[in-house]
């Protein structure tokens, strides 16, 4: 079938049609992860987006370039270019070296994308990786008449860039609303006014993450990163550009702006912003207490937390709602969500066992195009859950001999649930673990001996298998066409 | 205990004590892959070779800061500064970004390791994000007289070197035996001996990879991003640097001139090498068709492989032989293997069940003292694993009622198997899988079913539980304290 993907795109705030600068390549750049803690929700959520976004682009054909940064210098603790590097404080209270802190939370971030299921990106490059390139970028910035030194650190000239371009396009913030909201600088400031942002700071002695520059020995600042990479990666203009909307501004705001003063060019043809994650209705933070690591989810490890959530649930549980909405973390929400993944996933199995009738009484090919209207709907993965719920009533309907279905629309429906529940939403089926096959073979030595303890009436024994079975948590199924079961 | 380890250092060939630099803390650096190809067994030997030592160091309490890097610039085809970067050549093959393809070996070569169980180093330092370290540490040598810049490319100038410094050192050779057996400089070369070796190449302007230096726009010689990168997160001297024998000469001697050339320091107190793996006895190579790579073995995917190997097989078969022998894989050798590894698995299952009894035919305390010795003597694993079947044997005897073991002796040999099979040779138990728990139910569940169709006489039943099992592989033992199963 023919696809029309929209996209909303956040620099006009309306959905657009998505139309590659040179198709069939699609570049993609998402704002990954500042290493200096475990991954928690607000991880979870982007990654998860902007990975059904690459699934669905790679589906559609597209040879997508996917690049997926790692924030391992210049990230401040607080994002207006003040306080201590995030790592290097971190570093400082494990008394560790700051590439160390760097690595290890890079590879738990590593460890918990790939138990949600989040692809791999095809470049995932370090912001300590490309000094070099942000260098030169800052360099032509400087060239160019948009950015000044101070002692030693590099400044963007805002005021300067507004005359020529609008800075605020992104995040709707007008320059005269800024220049009036902003603190007054004080006598000491670098900076010449306050809504410029650091590109390069000059690092304190006894600062241990810091590289020569023609302006001082320092780091830099964080949002050139984002630029100087996207630019190198993926060239100028690209595609996509993804992140949370907690990134618009500054971050997203400033890489718009370095580009177009380094490069004359709108970096972006498409902005994309995933909307936040709430906990109990609450703002998730770490002084509000609320605060859950993704592994804690897994583990059950937390008071807020009624029971374990699996990664799948967590990954259906995003993708229920609508990326552009805000979702709220819940128990009941989430144990919901499980039911209904399992529900899925139960249907999907019973699929494979159906039997073929004569007339179809579930129209496949209505089913597909209203599922695809739903993902090239700006990825309306709401609506398209429900779709598939749809789905799941009528095979459950030709199970109970309701409901029949052909042997070719049965192909076909097989195969379009496995495109888009496993290939597109990304989700696996937990239970088929390494050691399925074994299970599969015990459970069915175990029911044919529970067939012939029925069928020679020895209760004791059929009720043995009954009770061990449900300690184990396995329930069986008598239907009509057989005995099934599920964990 | 009282631990003296004992390791042979390939600088002076002899067994010296281990005596780091600054106690607790071991800085060790490991030469990791060039990410130009899949994972092969040439990857696993060092990769196991240094995750054991990892281990056994931080067992004895020592603070590891672990360094293996990844190649993903400049080591060109020939190891002598000649012919295409690696990376670069197959991203023209494949149509792909430089990085893409280093990004897509550096994620297969950690999801291979992963399954090897070797634990990731505490940082992972990737030559291309080092290019403003190389550069310093290239103008220092430059400074100190030991390198020429030679049409936009940097050299080092091994007779300069030599005259003031034991060129040699490592590998043995005789810097006049060098000069005598390579070939004469062709009148274009910008080498001014044939012996130099490259620091920074200029890149052609079709080069990709490449970045700003105070010399040209071009990328660091092979060598340089191991120095570079183990003086900045190791400090310098540091204790230990690894790789496997056919780095000694060029890569390993051109780094101790390096880092002496710069910074006037002998950079490393022990050097260990592995030796290298043969297939059938023959050198492992692409050109010589018994190249196999590690997913395969694990998949069985080769005519070669006359069945798939486990990651644990392979690892086990490695530690069976001591890291300085050759080692030969062949199907037999495997085999052997995996059969020895289930069977000191098994044991330590059956260890877990064991009646203590009133006296102890097993020296514990003995066996604890040889089985350090072995590890202390040069990481003996191959003496190592002889004395765990002696444990093995012992285990069995008391399983059997053939021995006794008093309770105390029980627990300290439960800690110790433990200890030493799981924490120090990185052993995992492969067939307890995410659903070993169901498993357990559900063979009990058989089991019992199994014994009262036997004590019912009811053979038809037991026959057909038997036969089942053994389709599904599983094996039943029926001992004197009850039955048993494993797969």
């Amino acid at each position: 079938m023919e696809h029309n993907l929209y996209i909303t795109n956040s620099l006009s705030g309306k959905k657009e049609k998505f139309e590659p600068v040179a198709p069939p390549h699609v570049g993609m750049y998402v704002c990954g992860p500042t290493v200096y803690g475990d991954a928690h929700l607000g991880h979870a959520r982007p990654a998860i987006t902007f990975d059904l976004l690459y699934r669905y682009l790679t589906f559609l054909g597209y040879k997508v370039r996917y690049v997926r940064n790692i924030t391992d210098v210049g990230h401040l603790e607080h994002d207006m270019d003040e306080g201590e590097d995030k790592i290097a404080k971190k570093a400082r209270l494990e008394q560790l070296e700051p590439m160390e802190v760097a690595q290890h939370y890079s590879n738990s971030y590593h460890r918990d994308m790939h138990r949600l299921n989040v692809l791999d990106p095809s470049i995932e490059p370090l912001a300590s990786g490309h000094i070099s390139d942000q260098i030169d970028m800052i360099q032509k910035i400087i060239d160019n008449g948009y950015a000044y030194i101070s002692n030693g650190s590099v400044y963007f000239d805002v005021p300067k860039y507004s005359k020529d371009n609008p800075y605020g396009i992104l995040s709707g913030r007008k320059y005269e609303d800024m220049i009036n909201n902003t603190r007054e600088l004080a006598g000491q400031d670098e900076k010449h006014n306050p809504v410029d942002f650091a590109l390069w700071k000059k690092a304190a002695p006894e600062h241990i993450m810091k590289w020569n520059s023609p302006w001082s020995v320092g780091f830099p600042g964080w949002h050139a990163e984002c630029s100087a990479m996207s630019a190198k990666y993926l060239g100028m203009p690209f595609d996509i550009h993804g992140g949370g909307m907690d990134l618009k501004f500054p971050h997203h705001e400033s890489e718009i702006a370095q580009s177009v003063a380094a490069y004359g060019v709108m970096p972006v043809k498409y902005w994309m912003h995933n909307n936040m994650i709430t906990i109990n209705g609450q703002k998730m933070g770490k002084s509000l207490g609320n605060f859950i690591i993704l592994d804690d989810f897994f583990k059950g490890n937390s008071t807020l937390l009624a029971q374990p959530y699996s990664p799948m649930t967590i990954r259906f549980f995003i993708l229920q709602a609508h990326y552009r909405s805000e979702l709220d973390f819940s128990n009941d929400a989430l144990q919901a969500a499980e039911k209904g993944m399992k529900r899925l996933l139960v249907a999907i199995k019973t699929l494979s066992r159906l039997k073929p009738g004569k007339t179809s009484d579930f129209n496949v090919d209505e089913f597909e195009k209203k599922c695809f209207e739903a993902l090239d709907d700006d990825l309306n993965t709401p609506i398209l859950i429900a779709y598939l719920f749809d789905a799941v009533k009528a095979i459950n309907s030709v199970a109970d001999n309701k409901m029949s279905i052909t042997a070719d629309d049965l192909e076909k429906l097989k195969s379009l649930m496995h495109t888009i529940v496993f290939d597109i939403l990304g989700l696996i089926d937990e239970v088929e673990g390494n050691n399925n096959k074994l299970i599969d073979d015990l459970m069915s030595l175990i029911l044919d001996l529970r067939a012939k303890s029925r069928q020679n009436k020895d209760w004791t024994t059929s009720d043995q298998i009954r009770d061990a079975l449900k300690a184990a948590n396995v329930i069986v199924k008598d239907g009509k066409d057989g005995t099934t079961w599920e964990i």
